[in-house]
C-alpha cells in the first residue's frame, strides 16, 4: 500500500476521462495529485526531479467510477435464479417469499458486521477491476434502523478499503410488507424519519427513489425530493426502466444528479435532463439479466448532449455482476455505445453523476486516482473480457494493486 | 507450485461434474489422484492418515474444461470493434483488410516466440478463472508452416503453464486469399499436407472444419474427415452456426467428438448426434457478441440426451472473452440452460467433447484437477459474475493458484 509520494509514469497512452490523448504521455504525481502531464517527447529530466519511476507503457485511465450499485446486502438469489431456469414461475417464487423481499428479510436479519463481511468480497471484486470510487445505495432495510445500518456499512467499506464511497439513501426502493396498502404512510416514514436521520448523521450524500408502477408514483417521489432538498441531500432516480412515467423529467426539475436505467425515456424527458444537467446512467447489466429489448434512447441522449454514464447496478436480483469492465463490453454490445463513450461513462460522466466532477479524469490538479492497464488501446477494455489486464490501481497517488 | 502429495479437503460441497452431491464431503488426494471421497460425517481420522489438510469448506468442482478456443493468435481486433460502433460498415472494414484475414496476416507475420507471448496472458486469464484443461485450435495460419507454428505454440503453452492442452488443426477455418476461387485446391493442401504433418509430428489431437456457406462445403469437410481418420485424428466441426447445411449430421457420421455452435441444428441433426455420441458444444460468447437471435435447439438436445458442453470460443473476432465463468452466466441467461447444465457443460461434458471422459469429474481414481470456490452453492458460479471467488485451483493434485 505504501509508495513514494512523488512518482512518474512514462510513455503511457492516456484516456483522460473523455478521450484518448494524441501521443504517449509522461504523468507526474506528487502527494496524491497529478502535478504534471507532458508528451513524452517533450519531457525533460528536470521535470522528473525528485520523483521515482512507477510505471512505463500501457494505457492509463482515470480510476473507474461505479456510480450506481446496491453492493450492500445479505443473502443471495442464486437459488431463485436456478429455480427460474428449472421452470418455476415468478409467481411461485414470490409466493415462497422470493424476490427482493427475500433480500430485505436477509438484510434486516443480518448484523452490521455480517452485512459488512458479506459485502466486502463484492467491493474487492470491483477494486480488482479498477474501481476507485463507488456509489452504494441502501434500500434492502426499509425500516429506519435497517436503512441506517446499510448506510453505516457503506461508510465503513470506504474506511476498510482504499476507495471513495458515496452513500445514497434508497428508502423508496420497495414497499415493505408491513406497509402493504399504505404506500403514502411509508413515504412519510422515508421523508420524516429516514431522510432527516441519514442527513443528520452524515450517512447519506444523496437520496434515490424507484419511480415505477411497481415502485413509487411520481407524486410520492416528489415528496421525497422535497424532503431531500430540505435536508441538503442530492437527488437521484431509478426512472423509466419498465415504463414511461415522466420520472426522469420530474427528477430533472428537482436538479437531480442523475436519472438511471431510462430505457423508456422519451424526447421530452431527454430535453428536461439536458436542461437540468442531469446525467443519464445506463445499466446494461440489468438489461442483460432481464433480457430486455427496449433500448435506452442513446441517439437522443447524444443529440441533446446529455452525458451518459455506465454503471454495474450490482445487486442480487437483476445484476449480480461486480465487474465494471464487463459493463463497458455490455454497453457497447447491447446499447451500441462506442468504446470511448463507454469509458467516459465509467469515468468522467460517472463522477458527474455523483456530483464529483473533479474525479474521473486525468488532469493537472486532479486527484491521482488512476488505472494502468496492460493493453495497447483503451478500446480493448470494452472489446475483450479478460482478467489480469489491470497492472496498477492507484488511489490518491498510492499504488494499491499491482499485478 | 509445490505442495504435499497427500492432501485432504474437508467439508466441501462437491459438484462432481454432473450434479451436486447431497452432503458435505471430505476428499482425499494422493499423488495427483482422488483416492477417497467420504460424507464428512462418516470420515474417520484413520482415513486421514498421512495427509495434510489443504482446505475446508466452500464448493469443489472439477477443474474447468474449456473445450473450444482459438486462443493462439497475434494482433487484436479492438480497432475494428470500435470502428463498427462508430458506424463504419463491415464492407468498408473488409475492404481495408479487416476481419479474420487481418488476424491471419498478423499471425503469419508473428514469430513463434511472439505468438507465444501474445497468447500467454489469455491462457493465464482462463487459468485464473479455474480452467485446468483447454483445447486450442489453429486456423489463423492457413499455410502448412503457419498452421504448424500455431500448433507448436499450443503445445508449448501446455508446457509453460500447469494446464492440459489439447490441440486441434483447423486448417479449414477460412480460405486464404492466395487460394481465392480455388477452395478445393486449398482443401487438398489441408488433407495432403497439413493433416499428415500435424499427425506425424504429434502436434494435433483432432481436426476441425468451418462447415458453412462462407466456410467450407459439406463435401469439402467430408474429404477432410477422411484424411483425419486416415491419420488417426479425432474429428470436430463448426456447424450450423449461420445456416443449416447438415454439417453436424455429417460430422456425426464420421464419429465426431463434437459439433459446435449449432444454432441452426434441426431434429435430424440432433438425432444423428445422439446416435453417434457426438457432444453439442454451445458457444454463448459468439452469440452475445454477434447479437444472434437464433437459439440452439436446447430442448431437442435434452430430449435426445445429447450431452451439452459450454465453451468460451475465445477468439479475436466473435468472442474475445477469456472468462469461463461468464460463459456459464451467458449459457443460462441467453440459452436458458440450468446452472447444473452449464457447469456439467464446462466439466464432464466438455471433457467428453475432447475425447477425455476421464477428466471433468470428481471421482475416486480420477486425476485431481479441481477448483475450490468461495461460494455456498455451485449455482452461484452461473448466477453472479465476480472475480475473487476461486480460492484454489488444483492441477494434478498440486495447488497452483491460491487466493
Ligand atoms: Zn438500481
Ligand atoms: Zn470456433
Amino acid at each position: 500500500m505504501h509508495s513514494n509520494s512523488k512518482q512518474l509514469w512514462r510513455d503511457v497512452q492516456v484516456f483522460d476521462g473523455q478521450a484518448l490523448l494524441d501521443e504517449a504521455m509522461t504523468v507526474r504525481v506528487d502527494d496524491g495529485r497529478v502535478v504534471g502531464m507532458w508528451p513524452s517527447r517533450a519531457f525533460t529530466e528536470a521535470d522528473a526531479q525528485g520523483a521515482v519511476e512507477a510505471g512505463q507503457g500501457g494505457v492509463m485511465t482515470p480510476g473507474l467510477v461505479d456510480c450506481h450499485t446496491h453492493l450492500v446486502y445479505a443473502g443471495d438469489r442464486a437459488g431463485e435464479f436456478e429455480q427460474r431456469l428449472e421452470g418455476v414461475s415468478y409467481a411461485e417464487i414470490a409466493k415462497a417469499g422470493g424476490g427482493i423481499l427475500s433480500t430485505v428479510r436477509a438484510t434486516r436479519e443480518a448484523s452490521e458486521e455480517a452485512l459488512l463481511a458479506a459485502s466486502l468480497p463484492r467491493l474487492d471484486a470491483l477494486l480488482a477491476d479498477g474501481v476507485t470510487t463507488v456509489e452504494i445505495k441502501s434500500g434492502y432495510g426499509l425500516t429506519l434502523s435497517d436503512e441506517l445500518k446499510m448506510l453505516r456499512v457503506a461508510r465503513r467499506l470506504g474506511e476498510l478499503r482504499p476507495v471513495r464511497v458515496t452513500a445514497t439513501l434508497l428508502g423508496a426502493h420497495a414497499l415493505p410488507p408491513e406497509y402493504a396498502g399504505r404506500a403514502d404512510d411509508y413515504v412519510s416514514l422515508v421523508c420524516d424519519e429516514m431522510i432527516p436521520a441519514a442527513a443528520g448523521e452524515g450517512l447519506a450524500d444523496a437520496v434515490d427513489v424507484f419511480c415505477e408502477g411497481i415502485g413509487f408514483s411520481p407524486a410520492q417521489c416528489e415528496r421525497i425530493y422535497q424532503a431531500a432538498q430540505a435536508h441538503g441531500l442530492a437527488i437521484k432516480a431509478h426512472a423509466e426502466q419498465l415504463s414511461n412515467l415522466g420520472g426522469s423529467a420530474l427528477a430533472a426539475r428537482y436538479g437531480a444528479l442523475s436519472a438511471d436505467h431510462i430505457e423508456y425515456l422519451d424526447e421530452a424527458g431527454v430535453r428536461a435532463m439536458a436542461e437540468a444537467g442531469t446525467v443519464a446512467v445506463l445499466l446494461p447489466g440489468a438489461f442483460h439479466v432481464l433480457r430486455e429489448t427496449q433500448l435506452p434512447p442513446i441517439d437522443l441522449l447524444r443529440q441533446y448532449q446529455v452525458p451518459m454514464a455506465v454503471a454495474s447496478d450490482a445487486n442480487p436480483g437483476t445484476s449480480p455482476i461486480c465487474m465494471p469492465s464487463l459493463m463497458a463490453n455490455l454497453a457497447c454490445t447491447l446499447f451500441r455505445l462506442t468504446p470511448r463513450e463507454a469509458l467516459a461513462g465509467m469515468t468522467a460522466h460517472a463522477a458527474r453523476a455523483l456530483g464529483l466532477p473533479e474525479l474521473g479524469r486525468i488532469a493537472v490538479g486532479a486527484a491521482a486516482d488512476l488505472c494502468l492497464w496492460d493493453i495497447q488501446h483503451p478500446a480493448e477494455l470494452a472489446y475483450a473480457v479478460q482478467s489480469g489486464r489491470l497492472r496498477q490501481r492507484i488511489f490518491n497517488g498510492v499504488i494499491t494493486h499491482a499485478l
